[in-house]
């Protein structure tokens, strides 16, 4: 069966990836809204880690509205998951009857469906929709990244991401400031991808 | 990484395992209150899946209160998630600091843990817990059962099965009736592995 994971070339997206791929062919999808050009960073992951990558383009509109959620708010949640059910939303359509999937587990607060959305989503575009790292917590993300994946990790600010988070960065520091920038996401530590590891 | 699956040679136990088997060191382990021998199924299926398998005996009191909390509900749900947290914190305590898994998934209503009560029993048993099937739907589950599994189904009762429900069922039999067990647990459609399936 064919599965379009979505993937910012960071490490859960990226062990995402490798949970499924014994069991699915495995497309990777990075989504942008053309306003900034931020695919560039997943597509050299996906071809570190062996996967076949393509770039979905959204309705700009959809980060428009982020803008507006994220500014409302004073932080990026809701903005993040408003993308990110949209962005599901888009896969879904691109390619009918398959499988779509993400990165996210179990401890994650954003972004996170909900199960009735969940369940909505695949009613909806008659889709199957897969989180296979939900089961797991910190711990055995940890354990599995280690075993295969090597990462740097650094502040937010100086790793080059594919995530939602870039373009909205971008369009709230030109339309306000590079200070509402860290008003609205303060700084945390990031991880980017490297190549995978030599599995132990 | 060892990891420690509860199973009873159900087709989600048995899928969460095929699931487990490329990053972990997988053993598959069938709870037994020393009511009724309920786990030789289960061993079977192990054997035909190829993973080792082991008996884990619970205490009876165990068994007891979930007999005693059933008989008040006039429904199993709650007897089950109590005796699922035992039998999870057993499996931690028989192997410390090992990973511990079940075939819980998105859908299900019981057994179930919730965010907390998850993250409760690794911070408690210093283990890490796993449940493979999580993010995955109906939908994704009957896909990978169909390319992974061959399975039989029935009805509940002429299913031999080493789940919790079969001890419990016992039990109620026998101190009650089985008109209290068919009032307890209404009839549904039951499925055995019987081994892996040709691989599409």
């Amino acid at each position: 069966m064919d599965v379009f994971l979505l993937f910012s070339g960071g490490k859960d997206s990226s062990l995402s990836a490798i949970l499924l791929e014994p069991f699915f062919n495995v497309t990777l999808v990075t989504c942008n809204f053309g306003w900034k050009e931020t695919w560039k960073p997943a597509k050299n992951v996906a071809s570190e880690l062996g996967f076949p990558h393509e770039v979905l383009r959204i309705d700009g509109a959809v980060l428009e509205s982020a803008y507006s959620i994220a500014l409302c708010d004073g932080y990026p949640n809701h903005a993040i998951d408003y993308i990110h059910l949209r962005a599901l939303r888009c896969v879904a359509s691109a390619h009918p009857g398959c499988a779509i999937a993400d990165g996210t587990r179990r401890d994650d607060r954003v972004p996170m469906l909900k199960l009735p959305d969940a369940q909505r989503l695949e009613d909806r575009y008659g889709c199957t929709y897969i989180r296979p790292l939900l089961g797991y917590g910190r711990r055995a993300v940890d354990t599995l990244v280690a075993a295969h994946l090597e990462i740097v990790e650094d502040e937010s600010e100086k790793i080059e991401k594919s995530d939602y988070e870039t373009e909205l960065r971008a369009i709230i520091e030109e339309r306000c400031s590079s200070e509402m920038v860290r008003t609205i996401f303060p700084m945390h530590a990031q991880s980017r991808v490297v190549r995978r590891g030599l599995q132990r």
